[in-house]
């Protein structure tokens, strides 16, 4: 199976080396951006192009690892007519390839990808979907290789997925972003939050979220929460999440 | 050091391990139910008492680790004229003792704390606060004995830190809370998202939170919240919640 990597983000980079480590051989990597696919490409030991007309036409699947909106243009120009083309992009249907090619699909890994932290790619899910099940064996095979979590979804599915992952990492983060903030505000170091954030994450990991919750709010304590509430008042946008928040708990809670 | 744990709840029990483990004499539990002093007193070999006047007058440290709103009336209940009393709260100031004793301060755990899974303590930062230097210096041996982070800090940081603390654990458990009520509406395994909400607490061991923000929001990909706003709109309280939280993200990024 010879594979063209189309991107060079953060997704195409950790997927990229997860199949070279799995022994894949990647025949190529594209990137509107010359600079970025040589990095890319450099590390995975293979030719960099950046015009669309020097890509490749000799692999069997086109892997499109680019930013949503640009999918679509991308894989119009693609020299695919008889191979298997697939993006990896959680919150856009595989009906987007349609026309391109006539084995399309999607191959989705459910985790936050930064360039300069690799991850366990064996640990991450993914969530895989082919307009037949010829293309969906090509990428349960593949995919089993990189990860021990491969499974089939559908658009729609997928969708919800990527909406319950930016809550569950994107806004998390953005949390610990704001927290970072009151930290330096007050003289604190955001190190002293590092335990609490990962118990926190730990916890989930065998028991549900449900069951786990902490804090003022789901003990009914208003007497702190308004306190909390003063403390914040020269930052309405905090007070605004903080009250927000603390109403979704006793909501969820009742 | 004869130590009384005043209260039985997550926090006092917790602590009442961690000050056993490392080999503090501790003398009794007190709590207003017999039945939870029990149940913390026999795992810690000590006596268990659920009325005022039965606490002991001999031990040198009271620790008060019951309701925020609590703390006042039983301080004021016990006999510690000439001992050490502290409470265990971050978001109530020393102050609250005043009166009770001479000698008064605070031990606060920044974890969170669920009876049934036992917390690595040595790995939980320690707020500490004394009136004098002597309740600090005491407040300071001791702590160091169960935590390998004691940090003396005024009630006004440790409000802040309490308040962070909120943001960091409490509402990001709630966040996936709402993750999972997703995932399960769509007929998927809440498992699916552990390894992410791992990674995403992961990642702010070595690196700011500022740092590694991923997402639509920060990527200013507008199709994509769009997209999930409108998946969202049978769920007006997850809408809201998204949109405020992804404009949150766009200021704290621009």
């Amino acid at each position: 199976m010879r594979i063209a990597l189309i991107g060079s983000g953060n997704v195409a980079t950790q997927l990229g080396r997860a199949l070279k480590a799995a022994g894949e051989e990647i025949i190529q990597v594209w990137s509107r951006s010359m600079e970025h696919a040589s990095a890319l490409a450099t590390e995975l030991e293979v030719p960099a192009v950046s015009s669309y007309s020097a890509i490749t036409p000799k692999a069997d699947l086109y892997i499109i690892s680019v930013n949503d909106d640009a999918i679509s243009s991308v894989a119009s120009q693609l020299p695919v007519r008889d191979k298997i083309l697939v993006h990896t992009s959680g919150s856009t249907g595989m009906e987007i390839l349609k026309g391109c090619s006539p084995q399309i699909g999607v191959l989705y890994p459910l985790q936050t990808f930064t360039k300069t932290k690799t991850v366990d790619f064996t640990r991450v899910p993914l969530a895989i979907e082919g307009n037949d099940p010829a293309v969906l064996e090509v990428l349960g095979t593949l995919g089993s290789k990189i990860s021990q979590n491969v499974i089939p979804m559908d658009s729609a599915q997928r969708r919800a997925l990527h909406v319950a992952a930016v809550f569950a990492c994107n806004f998390t983060n953005h949390l610990y972003a704001l927290a970072s903030g009151l930290m330096q505000k007050n003289g604190l170091d955001f190190g002293l939050l590092r335990p609490l954030i990962r118990e926190t994450a730990d916890k989930v990991q065998t028991f549900l979220p449900l069951e786990v919750q902490t804090g003022p709010a789901v003990r009914g304590d208003q007497q702190t929460i308004n306190k909390h509430l003063a403390l914040l008042q020269d930052s309405p946008e905090l007070q605004e999440l903080y009250r927000r928040l603390s109403q979704s708990i006793v909501n969820l809670h009742k």
